[in-house]
């Protein structure tokens, strides 16, 4: 079993042996959970759609409440659980936080899944 | 938009529009976030994992029950939802019901979240 990182780092980054390679341990299970989780919810998953969508590959909720049809503070809990996970990155400039996805951070996600 | 398939058809065989590709619609975030819950669960990863490690990739549930420290209930309940969306194949074989992954279901589940 590999060393577990601190319970700070987003889980994104310290993923992922894929489960079909070896029997993953309980451990690997509740923290591969976990990633999966964050990006396993339709509002979520067109939250990151959109975003990957806009030409800059970033958006602030203001862009992001319209096509969702759902309010800011729905929208901004989706988003900090996407942030906790380490698949949104997010930077304030001025009144608004801007996010954007994390280099890699789907690829991953995706390789606990199937390996490349 | 895609044309919806039949409400039977396994969600895994009707993914995947990538999600990074194109803003994806309600109806394909709602679908893939179906085939994405049926594995984002610590016990449906780990039953995942253990019928991969077997020597001829298949498993019934009395071979599932101890190395996951779960009740046949449990067990099965949690092989059903892999069945129903597809991820695992169910064979009766005499007293037994024999589980083996369905040939690309995992790397169609990843490639929501990654194009190849």
């Amino acid at each position: 079993m590999k060393t577990l990182q601190p319970a700070s780092a987003p889980v994104a980054e310290v993923c992922c042996t894929p489960v079909t390679q070896e029997a993953i341990s309980a451990e690997e299970a509740q923290r591969f959970a976990q990633l999966l989780k964050a990006v396993a919810e339709p509002t979520r998953l067109r939250l990151v759609s959109l975003i990957a969508a806009q030409d800059n590959k970033e958006a602030c909720v203001c862009d992001l409440t319209e096509p969702v049809g759902l309010g800011q503070p729905t929208v901004s809990h989706h988003l900090k659980i996407l942030v906790d996970a380490g698949i949104l990155h997010r930077e304030k400039r001025g009144v608004w936080a801007y996010y954007s996805i994390v280099p890699g951070a789907l690829e991953r996600a995706a390789a606990v899944l199937s390996p490349r």
